[in-house]
């Protein structure tokens, strides 16, 4: 290396820096077809300002409204101690950073808002576990079926821009709905999609980084794990908090505490037992000064706020951190629309190729 | 370098072939603003077969009605030895690897229309000078004004898809007309624009790479020079066809042989005079034994002919060879149409990324 000068990877973010702005372009009514795929092209995203105003979920989605339609019917929640599903954490025991997955358990969903309000309306609960309905499964098309028709089934100008030219339609691959609280924070991560993400209720905070600042997110091999819910104990234990849950326990919660149990497989060499790890971003933009590469203070992060009503196109592999703030009702409500994204082209083999240059540049540099 | 599975050049070339056809696209009408939109944002050509078979200029462009047209209206022609314009070429003294540039002269219309069919359509002229109407200046809106209405003004399904979404109409950038017989070619090179190209007479042959194949392409240092005509020696010389040409030279050609000049420039650090140099493709898909990267072998050109009123999208920054054939009328006339690329988004960034990584695999492998 000769010096930042004439190092292509910070090259290729000061030039990309300087030919895109980092502020997100803001519409005003939803494009066509063609302004999308204009978007699409250029890898870039947009927010249109009030473009869900009128959609019957915008209109009618309170929590008194939401329960009355649920009722009992269980739904699966994502159940972590801080809010961090599928989240870079510190692990209580050995102290090191793991990649940890939520609990998920069947809950009433009346028994699951009630906790998610509860909790966001009580200063002391602030420490209590944090319950997400956040799986990204398809969920609005199968365990919130009655609540599907109160949304477009497509997105009209993606269907159409996304369609192929042999007349194939472009359909959802997957509608998501996430009902949760301020608690929980979606880490930095990327996904394989075209994604229009709808804010019903409440607020959500996205920090955004395009595809080629993979050399800035840190991405790191995390040893991997997923939150267990304890037996109960009836002695009940030290925590402070678990006093003031005891109501929403009755109801909601299961038993006892969460252990993160770390995930372990057998080496086929070895016919040992070993860690099970994956890759994951552990950069956070709002942290800038921890977990960094050379790169990261290169990066200029796109934020933006989604209000009530307003869509978010996010690009195929952009990277994202979500967070969030609730409506009065207590409650934050969001609904994604997954299109497949298309990997003919130079955007996915060109991603593919930072990261091996980018992990070159880690092995001459160790 | 750990070999070749562990090349992140090698790499990006093999995951975008497997990803991506290296047969061209054929359209049999053509596309709307939106499909089109959707070949620019995967930055993949295609043809249009037939596109351009109503055009004025494909049913009427005979040589004779051409040269009926312009007549003696002087045209800028380039003139080369061996219709090497913009070219690399072996210098006849120094036997190095130049960049050679064609003497540029204007003559009248008819008499450069005579000269190109006159020697397309005799064998023993094939060694005699080249003369290609290439101005790439828009030509078609100056010298060649009176032509201008036998062809759209712009391509309405180009224009509407590259224009911004502040309704700034996209206008072609230039329009050029191309008329020249076989013994022309144009090697190697890419262009800063989205490119519209019409066949109208005879057959043009394209040799066509991604922008990524930067590595396979030998770009390289070249140093310029440029065809001068020499003053006429009335003594004649030495060269066999002269005679046979003189005919020509009568009308069309002002003087004696083509001599390659090198260009020269002040050094502004030692105050020398020193080479002019250009960074210029010197790998011949069509030789791909000679001048050869490391990478030329993983190249996957896609090749494609247009026939007469053919159209090609050829996307930015791709590489394009071009040789042609001509109609029985002894001639070989195309119109293509440059409209402003977009540097926005990750298309040209990553490809100077891809530079600048291969010139920092060079320095490891020297």
């Amino acid at each position: 290396m000769d010096g930042k000068d004439h190092d292509p990877i910070a090259d290729l973010i000061v030039t990309y820096n300087e030919l895109n702005s980092s502020f997100i372009e803001e519409l005003h009514e939803e494009p066509s077809a063609l302004e999308f795929m204009r978007f699409v092209a250029r890898n870039t995203p947009f927010v249109v300002r009030g473009g869900a105003a009128n959609w019957k979920a915008t209109q009618t989605w309170t929590a008194e409204h939401l329960s009355n339609f649920l009722g009992d019917e269980t739904v699966n929640v994502a159940v972590t101690p801080f809010g961090n599903a599928d989240a870079p954490t510190i692990h209580p025991q050995t102290g090191s950073l793991v990649f940890a997955k939520p609990h998920e358990e069947d809950q009433p969903f009346s028994d699951f808002l009630a906790y998610v309000i509860h909790q966001e309306k009580t200063q002391g609960l602030r420490k209590s576990e944090v319950r997400y309905a956040q799986t990204q499964n398809d969920n609005l098309r199968q365990e919130y079926l009655s609540l599907y028709s109160h949304v477009p089934p497509t997105i009209p100008w993606a269907r159409i821009a996304l369609s192929s030219l042999s007349d194939q339609e472009a359909k959802p691959e997957a509608i998501n709905l996430w009902i949760g609280n301020s608690l929980s924070t979606t880490a930095l991560h990327k996904d394989n999609y075209e994604n229009v993400y709808v804010q019903i209720r409440g607020r959500k905070h996205f920090v955004l980084l395009p595809p080629h600042c993979l050399p800035c997110v840190n991405e790191s091999e995390l040893k991997s794990g997923g939150y267990v819910r304890r037996q109960h104990q009836k002695t009940g234990g030290g925590d402070e908090e678990k006093g003031e849950t005891g109501e929403e326990e009755g109801e909601g919660q299961k038993g006892g505490e969460l252990e993160l149990v770390m995930e372990k497989e057998n080496d086929e060499e070895t016919g040992k037992e070993k860690d099970v790890t994956v890759p994951f971003a552990i950069w956070d933009p709002d942290k800038p000064e921890e977990n960094a590469t050379r790169y990261s203070k290169l990066a200029e992060p796109m934020r933006v706020t989604l209000e009530e009503g307003d869509m978010l196109y996010l690009p195929a592999m952009w990277y994202h951190k979500v967070s969030q703030s609730c409506s009065q009702g207590g409650i934050c409500v969001a609904v994604n629309y997954w299109y497949d994204m298309d990997f003919t082209g130079p955007l996915y083999p060109f991603t593919s190729f930072v990261r091996a240059v980018n992990q070159q540049q880690q092995k001459y540099h160790q």
